[in-house]
């Protein structure tokens, strides 16, 4: 291929690369209150720093919120908002429903929101004049820079999107043009489940890999020449 | 920490997830032709379809396309996009922009269009009910663990932006109410380089970590007690 040898990964690099992406949960019930050491914590935000952005646009900013205080103040937002969201459901998933753990924002000692900037004008434009959202999606791709890096620091993180964003941007003094675009619970936990949570409490299941592959169009699941249903 | 041994990662798998996470590159030009195998596409497909979800909904699909001409009707797409984008550029940054290799549709042999379907029942609402968009934010995460794991497999990929995406939908079959979130070119390449194409070529530079994180509030940018910059 002729990529010198040390573009390679050995064995042992590419198995912690699909630990992370395996390994790594939704953290919601293990946070232990051990704090997170600066060195590890500039860590996963350095890797998140170094995700993909398009233009090298980097429209993201990290609000490290380890003020008692505040979170006291995110949970409560959460809190509401997760009881307004709970009347969407009945009977069996409502009682399910209200037995879900859905956020750590206290358990968990630091807690980080990412947002993105989309007047930074970083990158002059390139790559953003098809899709608006392409700025989003760059912020993302940071978010999970940083929990596939917290996983290898033996952190757990968990996504809790059930919060009104504008109550947040107030709370947290985010400019009213960004977007948070995920507020995440940080910190060392008592284990790593095998499952998913919501997999675990029979939410929802994982779907097979091979329904959500097509092959050249839509809807072609299977190579013609290909019956023994490899790829 | 009371977790179990086997939960931490060895120092060679923590310094693989940081080697993909740094190593990564947003390939353009550095494709080579050779055919990429089955299994690899398919742990690299894998290893995507186990991104976090909200509501463990699993928004995504993928189509892998090798079929030239499609491939050719992709690329044909971006060039007008390019071509319209570029008028946006005056002088030496329009010399600059011309000069910029911008995607790899027809030199790499596998494309991937990951998709968002925003109607996917699974996962039942659960955290969705305050942020429209977090199903796409699933879909960028699924893109995320498919370029690190790429990486860790030394295949290279490229996330191409500039695209008619109406247009895209109609050449791959895409249902009209399913957003694609990223077309990716996927292949080996001659090499890894060791900066992002845009930083090396002077189109824009990576920004100080420590200007884009916040303590608490938005605009704290030092903690009062900490003058030597440790966060």
């Amino acid at each position: 291929m002729g990529m010198s040898r040390n573009d390679h990964f050995s064995e042992e690099e590419r198995r912690g690369v699909y630990r992370a992406i395996y390994e790594r949960r939704d953290v919601r019930s293990q946070f232990l209150p051990d704090p997170v050491p600066d060195d590890v914590l500039c860590r996963i935000l350095d890797a998140a720093h170094h995700a993909p952005s398009v233009g090298f646009m980097q429209p993201w900013d990290f609000l490290v919120i380890r003020d008692a205080s505040i979170r006291q103040e995110v949970h409560r937002n959460f809190d509401l908002a997760s009881r307004r969201a709970a009347e969407a459901y009945q009977g069996g998933q409502r009682e399910l429903y209200d037995s879900l753990k859905l956020a750590g924002i206290i358990d968990a000692p630091v807690n980080v929101c990412v947002t993105c900037d989309h007047a930074r004008p970083k990158g002059n434009g390139l790559g953003r004049q098809t899709d608006p959202a392409v700025d989003l999606y760059s912020t993302v791709c940071a978010v999970q820079n940083l929990w596939l890096a917290a996983r290898a620091e033996s952190l757990g993180v968990g996504w809790v999107s059930i919060l009104d964003l504008e109550q947040l941007k107030s709370t947290l003094g985010i400019p009213p043009a960004l977007t948070p675009v995920a507020y995440l619970c940080v910190g060392y936990v008592s284990e790593f489940r095998t499952q998913p949570d919501l997999e675990e409490k029979g939410w929802e299941t994982r779907s097979d890999l091979a329904t959500v592959i097509h092959f050249d169009r839509w809807g072609v699941h299977r190579l013609a020449n290909n019956s023994d249903g490899s790829i």
